[in-house]
């Protein structure tokens, strides 16, 4: 399958999917009634939960799908309409996760539209009441994600092994999300510690459901023992995952914002512990390290301490170990595909799809 | 079985299936090196998930036991266990969304303790963090448990039925928290509208999870197909949850506070449209009505709005009404029992865990 056609058939199955997971089906219960104003706000609910699916480049499903075709074989081809909901339920997931996360962080924007909570307070002329929808439509689709993968894991092998999967996925980004808080609090004295506990929050936060989920799902739908892919899946995916969040950070610090749909800086900004940050304080001068001390320990940063940071990282050479830790991820990430017991038609594949999440690498 | 020895069996396996699902595991990971007051505040997140699970009646959990116990003969009594887990799964999603309520409501207590997003606060030195902290809570409860189900169900009959009837579950509590949330914009001005509207909310927000899907857990354990299960669950759980739910409403309004550890009066301070304020405002005097009115379409209520609201819905019978519709509605619960056809003990035992539902009432 090409990417194009994959995409093609990506885009109205999240939506189709996230639309009816978003819609209460009340015409089944006798107590139906409700007010206009009420059923208008359960409509604008439902394409909110459409509108915030949109707009993503879907490298979760695509690669999931490449780990699928990667491994399967004549008959098992016939189970690939099941495997794309599978790959969809990741994306109606990573909706979930993303309308929690700028509840959680406070931001009005998503892709430069406004978020789920802050579309809801609109619809609902309520802040309160917008806040308390976005967290139900995060809460609704996680399960609904569910649901997507219990009701395509019976037309696929290993069921359980699919769910089970799926379901440890969802629990590895909670842990990775209540990680990437708890380490807010970590001091800025021992810049390794910062670096290592960055980089572990990326494990569990970021690469659990962007690479190796996706992986471990396509590997096991293909019919590869459980045990097999999820380890194969840990040795390609959390390097190529932790790649792709160093990738994220570089971005959300080097710009363009309109790549992002957020202003330039706006991990600094938020005072947030990145690996970025950790690298310029091991490499910063004494005044430096004091510029940048005080700077993250201030309740708030503005435009000038974004610039000044900014500056401090690239004369640090901050920038430059992150594309070099990027690089040396990837390298790892591709010598464990070459290494992988498939034909090399399906190392050619998922080599392609890993390659998507570093676009900008010369890897 | 007894109930205490229920009770007894109920309480352990619920902490130590919240504190597992919060823990992060990250031993078997080599990035797992973390400062020590991000480890600090990881185990006082794991404390708050067992907190936070403490305190209640079980009632749902005990109803799908006695469910189960209705039906349930011979070698099915072997899978009692797995049955058990099952009907802790439900504890634990129903901490997962009272975690998610507070939050949604603002509040800073529950059952008389701060609520986890005010205690995870404390804990971080930071609302905003204590937030995020008591939001993804609520996430890993709410996975945690689907995973609790999918684990127990193996050992037991008809697993893609169980994991079916629980994911629709929570599906179906999401619905009705938005339900409850959108017919917050409900207009005053047609109070059988009104109550209707808020009688869908509780079959929705509270049934499913209260008496429905305890029921129809229960009798899918124990053999009963799919189909049939559901529908005796609606038939019995539908006004039994209702009628719960009516009774809070009572509860909030007449008190004492003691037994809910909140101020008496809450939902009138918020503003809520529930069932008795439809009830009052249906049998008001224009005077009377004019004053609900005014006083719930303003920004806020104070201690005195909240006496006088309290005034009129003694005067218009509305705190009568909600008995009699509570009476109504177990009366129709206790009468699909007897109608169930199962042993006169399986009758007994059900009918029993249902009254536990309603100890004020006179059925």
């Amino acid at each position: 399958m090409s990417i194009a056609s994959d995409l093609a058939a990506i885009e109205p199955r999240v939506a189709a999917l996230v639309c009816n997971i978003a819609s209460p089906a009340l015409r089944d219960e006798t107590h139906g009634e409700l007010a206009q104003s009420c059923i208008r706000l359960l409509n604008a609910f439902s394409r909110q939960a459409v509108d915030s699916s949109a707009g993503g480049k879907r490298l979760r499903s695509l690669l999931a799908l490449a780990a699928f075709d990667a491994l399967a074989t004549g008959d098992q081809l016939d189970s690939r309409s099941a495997m794309l909901d599978v790959a969809c339920a990741i994306e109606v997931f990573q909706t979930a996760a993303l309308v929690h996360d700028d509840i959680i962080d406070d931001s009005d924007l998503r892709r430069g539209n406004p978020s789920a909570h802050t579309a809801l307070g609109h619809a609902a002329h309520s802040a309160a009441i917008g806040k308390g929808l976005g967290l139900m439509l995060g809460d609704l689709l996680a399960t609904g994600s569910v649901t997507v993968v219990n009701d395509a894991a019976h037309d696929l092998p290993q069921m359980r092994g699919l769910l089970d999967a799926f379901l440890r996925m969802q629990h590895e980004v909670g842990i990775g999300q209540v990680l990437d808080l708890a380490v807010e609090r970590t001091p800025l004295d021992d810049p390794v510690l910062l670096a290592n506990s960055s980089l572990t929050v990326f494990r569990w936060k970021t690469a659990s459901y962007t690479t190796i989920a996706p992986l471990e799902l396509g590997m096991v739908a293909a019919g590869m023992t459980c045990a097999e892919a999820r380890r194969h899946a840990l040795e390609i995916g959390s390097p190529l995952g932790i790649a792709f969040q160093l990738a994220d950070d570089l971005l959300d610090a080097e710009g363009p914002s309109a790549a992002t749909g957020k202003p330039i800086g706006g991990d600094i900004r938020e005072g947030k512990r990145t690996v970025l940050l950790a690298d310029a304080l091991s490499a910063a001068s004494p005044a430096e390290r004091r510029t940048l001390t005080t700077m993250y320990q201030a309740a708030s940063r503005d435009g000038d301490d974004v610039d000044q940071a900014i500056d401090i990282f690239a004369r640090t050479g901050s920038f430059d170990k992150s594309r070099e830790r990027i690089n040396q991820l990837l390298t790892t990430c591709l010598d464990m595909i070459a290494a992988l017991p498939i034909s090399v038609r399906g190392r050619d594949v998922l080599t392609e799809a890993c390659k998507r999440f570093a676009p900008e690498s010369s890897i």
